[in-house]
């Protein structure tokens, strides 16, 4: 390890748009690590991190970026995660610790088992995001009091370990320690089956609506909320999704067994069996919320 | 018609619940009408409402509620309003304008359809609503800016209409005259199918986490928007749902077909046409919100 401790630490954060924005915004205000540096793609987005002073040097140079680097975190799509790990590892100076804010962990955590041996990997997925994206939707307190999912490796060293937690720490999230298979598994359920429902519910109501299209003027907050995550950035759902298909597809088939008993028993005017599942759904969401 | 202009009339609310008890706030607030009666099932919320300065009388016996109202409004979930649609009639004054705010429209209009030839009948659905219910979620700005969906009847007059209107005016929501089966197809694919996609989502979420209690560690603020109507009253989701049978199942068999569609495709990695489907509900729901 080149730093054990995030006070010492140049941390390097790759990708500046809501993620990587916000990780640096926030390690910035708290002065928490030595120094942050800044890899955008492009010059305007380097430029406004450095306005914005969330962080002390930005480049649009990878490897001037990670050169002095104690701590990486690559805050990009996912299969951009995957591209830049291929390419990254002869660039990275020895000990240095690899993280990820990947929304999927199973491949990227496979693709970071093949980094050089002498730095250490370590797979992260803190649970924040908002529907926009980009770094003018940054802000320093977005992983605060949020969970933060890391992912060790078998090769991943406790100090490595150690390393991300405090960073996680040290911009008020909450870290939990995961498999990336049962991560991925999970995140299935809670994320991204309420995406694809989402983006089901405003393609059912578009077709309902090429009938007649005074339906949108019957949109109310409900169908708001629960198509909120269709709006989300279709480039990063695109590779959440197609690098976790197997368990998102599990999920697609728990649902519809779902939602067929509820429409065999819509259907029988069931109301007693009705009843049961919609107050135990009742009683779960008012049990998490609030 | 007892009262011709909104200013002269006295309006009784029967249940002062989320729907109710706002309407009752607005009106007296506003000073839009001579005076406002509230009917309450209990003591207890009768006089939270004489308290709380909702209404200028209040009384839990309907008869007396009614005696000399110029507009009645049912404020009550579906079935208990056909339920009070059967047993009103004799206890309306002639010229009374029995207005409703039930969420379908069709076996309501029909009961009215039954009332008495000396009162006027004329159906309504305010377009708002939270996922909290009964007077304490009661707040007076609740129809401000809404659509009021009012579902005239071939008997109701101009006048009648006319008043109606200016009651949805005079809350600050906009009225949208449609005929009762148009307005219930539509609110069925953009109300009651969230409605059960937020039920079954937390149906399967507790499925998993029945392997995984971990799981709820993982959620988020997406499956929070996503789930939020799940909590809504269950009582008047019930009265909905079986009042709306054809339409709500038509769409849940057509969001099935969206849902497969997207299904097939991630199975087979189809990405070009995932990304057509997912840019168009992306596209739709940025229109529709902000």
């Amino acid at each position: 390890m080149r730093a054990n401790r995030l006070c010492d630490a140049q941390v390097t954060i790759i990708g500046l748009g809501l993620m990587g924005g916000s990780l640096a915004a926030a390690l910035t205000r708290r002065a928490a690590c030595r120094r942050v540096v800044g890899v955008a793609r492009r010059e305007e987005t380097a430029q406004a991190a450095l306005t914005e002073k969330m962080v002390h040097h930005v480049t649009t140079a990878l490897e001037e970026g990670v050169r002095e680097a104690d701590l990486v975190v690559l805050a990009t799509p996912v299969r951009t995660i995957l591209t830049l790990l291929g390419e990254i590892g002869p660039l990275l100076p020895p000990g240095c610790l690899v993280m990820d804010v990947g929304s999927t962990k199973r491949a990227i955590v496979a693709a970071m088992d093949a980094l050089p041996a002498t730095v250490e990997p370590l797979g992260g997925h803190p649970l924040c995001g908002k529907e926009t994206s980009g770094l003018e939707a940054a802000e320093p307190a977005l992983y605060e009091g949020r969970v933060f999912v890391l992912t060790p490796l078998p090769r991943t060293s406790e100090p490595a370990l150690a390393l991300g937690q405090e960073l996680v720490e040290a911009i008020g999230a909450r870290p939990l320690v995961l498999s990336p298979d049962r991560h991925d598994y999970l995140v299935a359920a809670t994320s991204h089956l309420p995406y694809l429902l989402a983006v089901g519910l405003i393609s059912t109501a578009e077709e309902v609506a090429a009938e007649s299209s005074l339906m949108w003027e019957l949109v109310a907050s409900g169908f708001r909320d629960t198509s909120r995550l269709a709006a989300s950035d279709v480039t990063i759902m695109m590779d959440i999704l197609l690098t976790n298909r197997v368990a998102v597809l599990e999920m697609l088939h728990r649902f519809q067994r779902h939602l067929e008993e509820l429409t065999t028993l819509l259907g029988n005017g069931d109301e007693a069996s009705l009843q049961l599942l919609m107050d135990a759904a009742a009683r779960r969401r008012r049990m998490l919320f609030r």
